[in-house]
């Protein structure tokens, strides 16, 4: 199998191989965007966890200064594919490595023939540092233009972010020095240029960017190779970001491009070691999930402890670069089966943001905490009360997913209590990590209400999984959630009562310890949580479902009057209907499919799937994951191809009424893995036992991957007749 | 004082005039149209309870064949202001009795002029008949052609309704026999005609219409006198339809014209006996006044003993035809007051729909009564869940007056409560009231939820008066008609367990009773009422309202991209700010004045005003009562006049979204009423004392008018510096 994918130019195609051929480091991501690209193209450099706020306009992420703004002139002649057809021109990614590399071949009129290679990779080893390589070649003697510079006018969706420009310029050794508008936050992007040949050069200095241009005479035996070492630094590291970059830019350039390159791939290689799976029979779908594979690994913010990874990843500024549950539900089960620090890195971000999510609850008037459902740093919840734009209209539309999308709070304790079963090791819950379920669970009994004459609690009034339907009333994944959530806090409040008194008498006074006790208890045994119809096995997916008109996707596709429109909100086309946006009653089945009968999942994934369009990227992967556990690894393996190709292919959604929503998918990518070892493999863990009920799709030969539990390495082999699990390394 | 109004000829008033000029009776109402105005002038004659429904079209009330269809031509040329210009045109109104008038001139080209008069009747003395008078006089011998028909082809909003037209054709006697759409309901129109010349006569019978033309030779000093008796009956009444009708024309015939006009103004003297309203000072208000009791007062189904007012009178088809809580809330207290036999038939519609209120909480899945929003026979649920149509995109909104404005429940309660209280007689309890109470207060006690945390009750998700905001959490006003009515529902189980154990058996089997009791009285008790802002006194709506934006009405106007767009609904322009649609808090405040601080009221009345846009007829009233009572007769004024004279000035919201809902307003005009009563005069009642404290506007010199209570007629009178109260008549 290649581990490269591979793209000619099509002036249609920026954005989206922007996408594609994205590179990062979890500390950073570069758009798949070539180097003579601005921001007219959508380049950008995204960094994690730092955000700004403009205005009124929506707190987004920080896209970087462009430290590799390059553009070649021969004889004058601009060599970029925006100005020239060049007569060959591939980009590349290698996603073994994460390495971009583009080959461009240029003709003058002449006859002359101008050919150049550029890579490019986000440094795994050092993860401020990006480096690049520039190879020209020419058929006959050819004065060429270099301009290698640091481009500050970025692109911004709510910007401009960035102001206070200042550069230093020191000959090859160029740095741009600037402070974000809302925090002044520090942050530099230094660049070191080396070349094999005799150059003349000029600075070209202007507001926003610094430019080195220069002038190189290549003769045909004599290509030319020009380094380019560059960092960025900013303020959530160290405020000696000047200091910083140069010193991380001339380390680099003292190793030398090839050293450096190494060492990256060296981190890669420990990478994969863990995480790869090996598929036979199957090629598509192999280089399918190590496609997917890479984006989760480009991810890991390995650099801290505290940060998490934001539903588009590292690849713009779209979803306001916050951090969903889609973190918890569909990444963090990679991280805990292949790289538990990681796992740990993004729990502790919510840890560390449960102050915030301790204010959004006071401030609609709950106790506990109510987590953002779009958290940026310290859990500021992103979320605007209008996240979509009517079509119609041009307005803003009043949306919920802030204040009704209570879930995701079930989401975070769901996440942390595998992980401690998944370490094996509960003083996590010392550390932060029972606070948070304490309070989490508080805020759902503080969310319901009681109903006397069914003798029951209820949660009213939210929004599920499926948000083309707001504002329901008893959402079975809500509900269930909830209550597994004030079970766990149960457990937490007797695990304290052992192991933390202090803490326990700092989080609850005596009085109000045994009266939440009660009243945890009660909520947990008394909370609705919808049955199966007798008769057809089917839940209903909320109070009400059932009722609405029963239509087929595409009728209601049909009865769009725009394309971009939106199909939820209180008169969006779907919003009447049982279409669905996404995975709801299956997703809660594909979690926790064994405590529900085989027929029931099979019902259910027979009833939801025909009435799904499938409107999320977390969607898909659901299926297939349920598809396989009832055995139907025919009927998952459509749903794993979509989950798997998502970014490959480069179709999804890119719009959400008038909003942006491009970028790339890596839930979907935490999905198509989840679906090869919960789904395919049926690797089920309980406390210390690993089971295995292997459906893979018929025409694969093969399966191997490794996951970790309890700090023991598992390899895992299924083939057609065989499977087997074995304990291969201990951490 | 003159008792009319008159108004000449202007194409585009005709829809307005059809309101302004409307006759009535109780059980029909003609509307304010030219003789020969038909369907495309919005002539109808609009039925009280009869409905009928035309495939998935809106249910809405049956319009008759227009029994005076007359078309006038003289020497070939047509006399309608539709196709000449006359020199002279009138049209007006009697409103102390109910009689319409037109007088028109038309010029002929041989300097011949025609002089027309046409005078028609509703009569109160028999409701199903209808008499008019033609008188035609000329310049010169002229031969005059009359085609006086009876036309079937009627005005529908959402028909036809009208199907199997069969004819009578007896010479001068004829009539037309249909049956309604869906339920075959029969009816009759009947027409006798009588000339004072010699004539010549032709049948033209079309397929839905009936004509005699008459060809008459008039000399100038020899007027023509045609009288037209016309009688409508249908199925409600009696299924001899086509026996009656011809028995109530042949009766009216035998009296002649004067005679049925006499003893209908015999009827209307009555009326006005105890109706009347005496003011000095203001000619205006006089008129207004007096022109809104009119419209009472020909709206009461004295032919029927269980029948109620829709919310447009007999205006038309608009809002279905339906009863809504304005009968309760704004027309109730007018005829408790001047006709409580009135009052009593309006509650017995409740009483005896009480199983379609069942029926609706069943489908809900709530226990006891929730009455139809939009009531139609039956007490079936007209409201539709699509009851506005978003002007962008021409498609249904779903709006939620159906299933959330459980207010209702609590207007008729009260007007319950009331009609006991001021007839000083309980009986009404054991002839169905009492189950009409029971069966509200269950309701919402069944509606609630219980929030274990704040130890209270709370009714969620419902929309108040102000429907501009959808689905909200502890409206104050719902909220407090609920308690008020689970309060009195535990009088009624207290009056039963004394009076009629077996109807308490009948209702509650024993156990359920004791269940029942506990739960009320802790309802009652913890029913959560949403207090005062401690520093400005005002009183929160609903739970979140003052966090909404705090914007003009004005701004809020500006906002609008189209004239016709609803301020309402999930994405209004009001819908996230504090702009209101009509009195909400007021309202309660008005209605309870005497249990808050007379500070209370005022802060409230003022910060309510500035907010409030008046978008409902319902809303100025409330605002010029609760004024009245904190002694702001001038802030009342304004707001009373508004009200008064709604119909009379003809300037009203005609659309909602892209519906029509232009016709009169019962509401405002009762509104008006209570101003006089409760406002300006003051008047309280408790138990067996009445109490007085006039705030007259400043330019009123003096103020008479009637009132009952327990069957005793009270005369008030109130002057600059006296007032006084003296019963002076036992019923």
């Amino acid at each position: 199998m290649t581990w490269t994918i591979s793209e000619t130019y099509e002036a249609d195609k920026i954005s989206q191989n922007g996408n594609k051929f994205l590179i990062a480091n979890g500390f950073m991501g570069y758009r798949g965007t070539l180097e003579e690209f601005g921001k007219e193209q959508f380049c950008a450099v995204n960094l994690l966890g730092i955000y700004d706020q403009v205005g009124a306009q929506w707190r987004e992420p920080i896209n970087a200064p462009n430290p590799f703004a390059i553009q070649l002139f021969a004889e004058s002649q601009s060599l970029s594919v925006l100005d020239t057809v060049p007569i060959e021109h591939q980009q590349q990614l290698d996603f073994r490595y994460g390495i971009h590399k583009r080959h461009t071949v240029c003709a003058l009129a002449d006859g002359n023939q101008i050919d150049y290679q550029i890579e490019r990779f986000m440094s795994m080893d050092d993860v401020h540092s990006l480096n690049a390589q520039i190879k020209i070649s020419v058929l006959k003697e050819t004065k060429i233009v270099l301009k290698v510079g640091i481009d500050g006018d970025v692109w911004d969706i709510n910007g401009p972010h960035l102001e206070n420009f200042q550069m230093e310029d020191e000959g090859l050794y160029s740095a741009l020095h600037v402070q974000t508008h809302e925090q002044h936050c520090p942050m530099s992007v230094g660049q070191q240029i080396a070349l094999s040949h005799h150059y003349q050069s000029k600075k070209v200095v202007s507001e926003q960017q610094i430019v080195n241009e220069l002038a190189v005479t290549i003769l045909p035996d004599q290509p030319l190779v020009v380094d380019v070492y560059t960092a960025i630094v900013h303020g959530r590291e160290s405020y000696q970001t000047a200091a910083c970059v140069k010193q991380s830019v001339v380390a680099s350039a003292f190793k030398g491009y090839e050293k450096t390159l190494h060492a990256h791939q060296n981190k890669w290689d420990e990478l994969w070691k863990n995480a790869d799976v090996e598929v036979e029979g199957d090629p598509e779908a192999q280089r399918a999930i190590r496609y997917s594979i890479y984006h989760l690994l480009s991810l890991g913010p390995r650099h801290a402890q505290n940060l998490s990874i934001p539903a588009r990843g590292l690849s713009g500024q779209t979803y306001k670069g916050a951090v969903f549950w889609d973190t918890e539900m569909f990444l963090f089960p990679f991280f805990l089966r292949t790289e538990p620090a990681v796992a740990k890195a993004l729990l502790n971000y919510r840890v560390e943001t449960l102050p915030g999510a301790l204010k959004k609850a006071a401030m609609y008037g709950y106790e506990g905490a109510f987590y953002a459902w779009e958290s940026q740093e310290g859990g500021y919840d992103a979320t605007s009360d209008y996240n979509v734009t009517d079509v119609f209209t041009d307005r803003p539309m009043r949306t919920y997913f802030k204040d009704k999308q209570i879930h995701i709070n079930g989401a975070i304790v769901h996440a942390i209590w595998s992980y401690i079963q998944g370490k094996g090791d509960d003083s996590f819950l010392l550390s932060g990590a029972g606070e948070v379920i304490l309070a989490c669970a508080e805020f759902y009994v503080s969310y319901s209400f009681f109903k006397p004459q069914k003798n029951r609690y209820e949660l009213l009034d939210v929004i599920g999984p499926d948000e083309y339907h707001e504002r329901v009333n008893n959402n079975l994944y809500t509900n269930f959630m909830a209550k597994q959530t004030v079970e766990i806090g149960l457990k937490v409040i007797q695990y304290y009562e052992k192991n933390a008194p202090k803490k326990l008498a700092a989080y609850f006074s005596i009085n109000d310890k045994e009266h939440t006790k009660t009243l945890w208890q009660d909520f947990a045994k008394r909370l609705y949580i919808p049955q199966m119809n007798e008769a057809t096995q089917v839940i209903e997916q909320f109070d009400g479902y059932f009722d609405l008109e029963d239509v087929a996707v595409d009728t209601v596709a049909s009865r769009l009057l725009h394309p971009r429109e939106y199909w939820g909100g209180a008169y969006g086309v779907a919003a009447d209907t049982q279409v669905i946006k996404q995975a709801d009653v299956v997703l809660l089945l594909a979690l926790f499919s064994q405590t529900f009968p085989q027929s029931t999942l099979e019902q259910n994934w027979q009833y939801y799937e025909k009435r799904t369009e499938h409107g999320s990227s977390l969607s898909a992967c659901m299926y297939a994951i349920l598809a396989s556990k009832i055995g139907k690894a025919d009927w998952a393996y459509p749903y794993f191809v979509k989950s798997a190709t998502i970014d490959i292919s480069g179709e999804s959604k890119q719009f959400a009424g008038n909003i942006y929503i491009g970028g790339t998918h890596p839930a979907a990518s935490g999905g198509a893995w989840m679906t090869i070892v919960e789904g395919f493999a049926g690797v089920t863990i309980e406390e210390e036992k690993i089971s295995l009920d292997p459906h893979l799709p018929s025409h694969w030969q093969s399966l191997k991957f490794k996951i970790m539990h309890q700090q023991i390495c598992y390899q895992i082999d299924i083939g057609k007749d065989y499977w087997s699990c074995k304990s291969v390394e201990t951490l």
